[in-house]
């Protein structure tokens, strides 16, 4: 069968890294390893510039018919002042909203060909692969009231409100207790239950679906505070980190950071199965943002929007097969030197489109 | 005049720390510099097990009288079980509230001494000298409602509410460029206004305290997401951070655990001045925890309560003199290659009271 793939590159360097991640999906295509059908449309400012909205119906319509979404970055100084609702932001959060895609997953990996690219000491960083399963569509994010209001003298009240029930908890406990069995069966859970009920709540339900379905992971509990701080000073002793939307947007943003390639981070987001395509509801995407400043030079590094699309082809496409290889071509190219001017650190960097071409090549090899 | 410091040294390594702390302060009001008169009581799991809840209304009454307040450490193990409203860490939270330390001041320092502490590579720490200014007494910590209720097929929802007003956003923001304009003239405010209504607030306010009255202070906003990742990048980009009671708790570990002196870093919680006292109302207390593991082994390192003290020579009474001497005095002690065990790195180490004595000793030549 051949799979529809929605691409929305975006605002920024979104059009140059989705363009390399075609190279590999029409290649898979042409040699028959696995079939993909592809449609582009626009998000982020390129759509409010063009629609008005930063998405329109109809894309999110698509969306909801795809066998999986890939979306390149949004937002950008050019849309500074378009007001909160038509914000590029806004169209990656209702996308994550509409699908329902909570359970986000962020690999935190250090190349070895990068190792010296990280701000920490090369000994507590070498061999670092934690995974952060972030609670995406729920909390903070998302839930009511969210408003602010003036009250009579003048001044004013902002709220935000964090909500979490047992049916949302007991969900995303499952996906990371599901992929600690495939890795090194331990998942650490963060939260705040010395401070907030959702955390109460959070550790409990957190324990119950560990004792219950998964008896043999083992399961630690960490206040989010303490997280953050064990991420920098011993990352290594994480393997799978499961966390609340609001956690989980700073602790993988310092986890991804520890790691030196924070260009080069993929991620999933998935959500239950999507009766039109009988798989589960899947957005993809880099976890670096839309780079205005180098945009349309050639300049940018596509290996976190390849390295989505081998996570596509494990989660969605159950072709662990094909998404180890493409891994392993990304790591090749890292070992041979071949460098994106953000990691090149002072050596001779090579293009966007070399960069893709270089995947490819190994791809072909494997 | 005398001063009152009310002494709380809590639980753990508490007691050990406390009373190296008094050994400056008794020097001091022997030699006349500065007369202090001390009183001390429960807090904690101590008051918990004595008196059934980890403060009394006694020792919050003492508190709002004292001219300012000394906290060790709260918690541990033992009181795993004793429900939400007696954990230790209420006894801080209230302490917090009913003196309305607003302003959390957490120093981020990287002594010159344990650069190679860091886990970071020593260029980006060297010479590090940050200053949060953490929301301590709103936001999602305090505002109701606080609650897990259980719904009719059983299952539960939790909800906490992150507030802030006008009022809260200025006060704070106003102790942050005060601050600045004593350091480098920089306040990074952190937010997710992209995300929360209470970031939106938050940026406006910041923004409109900076221009109408410190004009001449840089004035950066920095999503909360970055700010964490910027600070294990490059954290000298920084000088003082204001943010949220949330975000604070979270930046100012990762701040801490960059300067490798994690259990050297002093903090001050400063609130509006005191009718009876006239002058601020102020809590000072290491940013570590009570370390029950080592708890009562004279192991424990009492720079962070010894810095405490110099914070409040500072900011409650007046004698940054003598607080630069304190301080220049911790740094001394550390060049001279005295170390407790938590910094010895294998070497020598000494015990909590003999490096108490080290410091009064460099103090006494200073
Ligand atoms: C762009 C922003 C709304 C988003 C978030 O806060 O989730 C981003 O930081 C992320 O982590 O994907
Ligand atoms: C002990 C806990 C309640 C406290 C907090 O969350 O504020 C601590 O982490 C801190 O930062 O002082």
């Amino acid at each position: 069968s051949t799979y529809k793939l929605l691409l929305l590159p975006g605002d920024g360097i979104g059009t140059e890294i989705m363009r390399e991640m075609e190279k590999i999906t029409q290649w898979l295509t042409a040699q028959g390893i696995i079939f993909f059908e592809t449609e582009t449309d626009l998000v982020g400012g390129a759509s409010y510039d063009a629609h008005g909205t930063p998405v329109t119906d109809a894309v999110v319509a698509q969306a909801l018919k795809a066998d999986a979404v890939f979306m390149g970055a949004v937002g950008g100084p050019k849309w500074a002042d378009v007001g909160f609702a038509n914000r590029p932001e806004a169209a990656l959060l209702r996308l994550r909203a509409d699908l329902d895609v909570f359970a986000n997953l962020r690999p935190a990996i250090c190349y070895p060909a990068l190792v010296g690219a990280s701000s920490l000491k090369p000994e507590l960083v070498e061999g670092l692969d934690i995974l952060i399963v972030r609670e995406l569509t729920s909390g903070v994010y998302f839930r009511e009231p969210k408003e602010i209001v003036t009250l009579e003298d003048g001044s004013k009240r902002a709220t935000d409100t964090q909500i979490y029930t047992t049916g949302e908890i007991e969900r995303i406990a499952k996906v990371a207790f599901e992929l600690a069995q495939q890795r090194r069966n331990k998942v650490s859970s963060a939260e705040k239950h010395n401070v907030m009920a959702s955390g109460i709540l959070w550790k409990q339900i957190v324990t119950q679906v560990g004792k219950e379905l998964y008896p043999s992971v083992e399961l630690e509990h960490v206040l989010a505070d303490n997280c953050a701080m064990q991420l920098v000073r011993q990352p290594k002793q994480f393997d799978v980190i499961v966390t609340d939307n609001l956690f989980g947007d700073i602790l993988s943003d310092v986890a991804a950071m520890l790691t030196g390639s924070l260009g080069m981070l993929p991620s999933a987001s998935l959500g239950n199965t999507n009766p039109v395509t009988g798989r589960r509801f899947a957005l993809y995407e880099p976890v670096h943002g839309s780079a205005p400043d180098i945009a349309g030079q050639n300049a940018a590094n596509p290996l976190a929007m390849i390295g989505s699309l081998a996570m596509a082809l494990r989660y969605s496409f159950d072709r662990g097969d094909v998404a180890e290889k493409l891994e392993k071509a990304i790591i090749n190219v890292l070992a041979n030197g071949t460098r994106t001017r953000d990691i090149a650190d002072g050596a001779q960097a090579v293009g966007t489109s070399a960069m893709g071409d270089a995947v490819l090549a190994e791809l072909q090899k494997l």
